[in-house]
């Protein structure tokens, strides 16, 4: 059974070095959404936080030696893929955390960017922790 | 352009009645995993909080009606799709901040569903917040 989805936009941003994680970045740039979706962008506002989900579209295809890994923030511990933000996931999701700058129409600038140029979003909810 | 996606598993509980959101829920379910992936859940531990990211396998399919909605969380006042965790989003995508009660092999026991049985599981992430 395959679940298929569809970008509602990507990922514009002409930084070169990308930090591996949204809550160690300052890094600035726009998610340009699909203009039919326009209307639901409105209550987004400069200040809030969003959760973006997004495809890790330039990662390797997941097998099973992905499974144990060494991530750099657990001082290369092993650990299993689900406890870690691993862009090598057997569905390659993300999930990052950004600081919205401001919104004009489609385009929402954005802070905090742990992704790469041309990276598909596929979802952003509003912020709320546990 | 289309993304597939492969469930990793399902989750599975009794309940009958589901809140509508995990941050007023303490319904008990059981994410039920692939085999193949048990070894990637180790450190899951009971008392953790995890980001498990699902399908709303039961929504409508979405169109530009549901762009403006009146959800209940905010006094049915009208909102953008993409300000609210509504179920019928452009994809339906849905994440949930859930509480670990106990983990064994393949199976992660939790608290504070927001799905219906048999919802397909994407992804599962360690819980960390803004």
């Amino acid at each position: 059974m395959s679940i298929e989805f569809k970008p509602i936009g990507y990922l514009s941003t002409g930084a070169e070095k990308i930090p591996r994680s949204w809550d160690i970045s300052d890094v600035e740039g726009d998610l340009i959404i699909d203009r039919c979706y326009t209307d639901g962008l409105r209550e987004i506002k400069p200040g809030q936080k969003i959760y973006v989900i997004f495809q890790f579209h330039k990662s390797p295809k997941f097998n099973s030696k992905y499974l144990r890994i060494n991530p750099p923030r657990h001082n290369r511990k092993e650990m299993g893929v689900f406890s870690t933000h691993s862009p090598v996931r057997p569905n390659p999701i993300g999930l990052s955390i950004l600081e919205v700058l401001g919104v004009e129409d489609n385009v929402i600038h954005v802070k905090g960017l742990d992704m790469l140029n041309g990276t598909p979003i596929l979802d952003i909810k509003p912020y709320s922790h546990a």
